[in-house]
């Protein structure tokens, strides 16, 4: 089975939005081992869309176009696909009555052009959209799907992860493509590759392997393009057991799994409670252990100590240390994590302190220097590191950093 | 003059790589009044290359295409171009000679493959790459320019910034593009669009409206294609005054100005300090003040209050009334903002308390219920919300609406 994915946006071809819907397409389709042969993005325009529709139908056996089904004017996406297929609009009961329920739960009053959401060409099929009010439509000409989605990317997805992807996976009888990914952390993505030189060099024919780096993390991506599902799964098993040999302590999961549920996971397990300190990472290490959902099981709190009065005032430090050995010191993070367990009470804590920058650097502690302590009842364990980059990426790699300390600490990996 | 950006590489394609290129060529042309029409991306493959160059040369004044220059064997972009101009390959001795310095310099060995850089179709005119060894390479043909350039985002820009943008604006007598962006926070899409219903029919015709949403903001982007800029630029004035007299207290500025940037700017023209007292946001409001550069100049630091025992005994919030009320309550929130701003000693303060799902939710406080305080020396407001959506999207939503409310406190247009 082949693609095309299709963008449709002014705001793309401007350069206001980078079009992050496509990539995600993209890897969802080659996860069920759907090719993708093209991407487009075109104006918000009949004539455009039109001439895009009449090159791929026929070409491709599926394509997925997002973007232009909001309520406002400029979105024209729906009227153009009407007029396309010769189908006039029809109301959609169950989309209108979900659009009503919607607003009558937050005690808010409809209008007209939400209602028009509920409008589609008569010669589609509706996919219900779980997460907003403009419904998914599945079209068919010339052995051709046509699917088209909304580009908000959480509505995209739902419906993608909802409808889409499993009933492509029932259609589908392309051969059988098994993914693994092995989640890592504290090793760049270069020194990672020659690490594992080796073991590269041994993988098996059939497996595929590719480096995913995000930032402050890289993924591992094992492919196996193979009719039969079972040797896929043991030669995955094996070569991922002769990775953990290399590189144990920087293996925090699989499958996409975030550090920050991988650390929940271990918290949840052993009873353990956290609270965080945080200097330059500004509440972003707070942010992601909550945005795990049931983090609250764990996790107290957090004191974002962003003035060094904070630090002392509120987290204990000594304020006579700040003066002597500067905020960004081993003695200063020590006495944030030892202050945060005290005063929030709790069994585990992390903190950070160090120069996120683009300012506020020197010779001896250039931006990006970041002094970073992890603590149970028992141990205490403090690290200094240099993160380059940009201010965003010196605060996420610090983040991840420490995350994963704690982790190491608490599985006794350090 | 219109354009089309060609992005080629399957990296792309399989979803492993997002095509920023396109994103910040796109921007680079529109800057100039170059419109872009189309943006693609294809495989490393002779014959999707031709199939596109066929499709839009004569179509487009100018193609921009990025990718395949490399000196590897999967990166055939170079030999395809040569055959499609029925041109032999010469070698340019100026980047044979560069290629021979740089590794001279670096007291590195050459390979072949580096000396193949060197060589380019003979029909083409050579762009200098001074940022790596692949020269770009300028095309042209019935009427259209076609520039290809390495796809690594750093030679890519030299080249552009160097060679292409220069003489394209020396080229160029296209129309010239105004845009203006209104950045708007409390409304969503649907509502603002009924509310702005008479403005935007009475806008001038040469005025394009376009909404873009994000979670919790919505930007409204005005544009002007028009060879007359003083005009286009009045014109956009008088028209986003006219939208400033509807909704003044939702613009919180322009020109993709973040909320965080935007309240930053007021608090430290006012020389006034901030603290955050946030339970549901668990970090995210500490997080977006912090992610500005200099925010250490008015934020002093946040108490992220997960659990109650961190409301009461760290922020002072009596404990008696969040049993009696529930930590998610008006009275909970205005004493943590009480209480963090005199913990931490500010002259203003933001607090959270909510429920951000998926679990926790009630008849009474359904997930999304969010109480939000906002309080300066002499002022305290306080707000119910019931935001809809996942955990991530209650999140930011309540984030973005407590800065916004802190900023409309501070102007007194609450």
């Amino acid at each position: 089975m082949r693609s095309a994915i299709i963008t449709i946006g002014d705001e793309i071809l401007i350069g206001q939005v980078t079009d992050t819907n496509a990539v995600w397409i993209s890897q969802q389709l080659n996860s069920i081992g759907v090719q993708v042969g093209e991407m487009v993005t075109v104006s918000d325009e009949a004539g455009q869309i039109n001439a895009t529709l009449d090159r791929y139908i026929g070409k491709y056996d599926l394509l997925i176009m997002t973007g232009g089904l909001g309520p406002t004017n400029d979105d024209i996406t729906k009227q153009t696909l009407a007029a396309y297929f010769n189908s006039k609009m029809v109301t959609v009961q169950e989309v209108k009555d979900k659009i009503s329920a919607y607003f009558k739960e937050r005690g808010r009053s409809m209008i007209e052009s939400n209602l028009l959401q509920a409008e589609v060409p008569e010669v589609c099929r509706v996919l219900m959209n779980n997460h907003g009010s403009a419904p998914g439509m599945w079209f068919e000409k010339d052995g051709t799907i046509l699917i088209s989605l909304p580009g908000v990317p959480y509505e995209m997805k739902g419906l993608m992860e909802d409808h889409v992807i499993p009933e492509l996976i029932s259609r589908n009888n392309v051969p059988h493509v098994v993914h693994r990914t092995i989640m890592t952390q504290g090793v760049p993505e270069s020194y990672l590759a020659a690490m594992l030189r080796d073991w590269e060099k041994a993988l098996p024919e059939c497996v595929k392997l590719a480096y995913l780096p995000r930032p402050g993390i890289v993924r591992l991506r094992l492919t196996i393009v193979d009719k039969c599902a079972i040797d896929a799964e043991q030669i995955l098993d094996v070569t991922i057991a002769k990775l953990l040999d290399i590189i144990p302590e920087h293996v925090f999961g699989y499958d996409d799994i975030s550090l920050e549920e991988s650390l929940g996971e271990l918290l949840r397990d052993r009873g353990l409670t956290l609270a965080s300190a945080e200097s330059c990472t500004g509440g972003n290490i707070a942010r992601m252990i909550t945005s795990v959902p049931g983090s609250s099981s764990y996790y107290s709190g957090s004191v974002i100590a962003y003035e060094n009065r904070i630090k002392s005032g509120v987290l204990g430090v000594n304020s006579q240390v700040i003066e002597d050995k500067g905020a960004v010191s081993r003695e200063v993070v020590e006495q944030m994590a030892r202050g945060v367990r005290e005063v929030l009470g709790t069994d585990t804590a992390i903190s950070t302190s160090g120069i996120a920058g683009p300012d506020g650097g020197s010779n001896e502690k250039p931006v990006g220097t970041t002094w970073i302590c992890v603590q149970n009842g028992e141990e205490s364990y403090a690290k200094v590191y240099r993160f380059g980059g940009t201010r965003e990426r010196i605060i996420d790699q610090a983040s991840y950093t420490a995350l994963q300390l704690l982790r190491r600490l608490l599985l006794k990996n350090l």
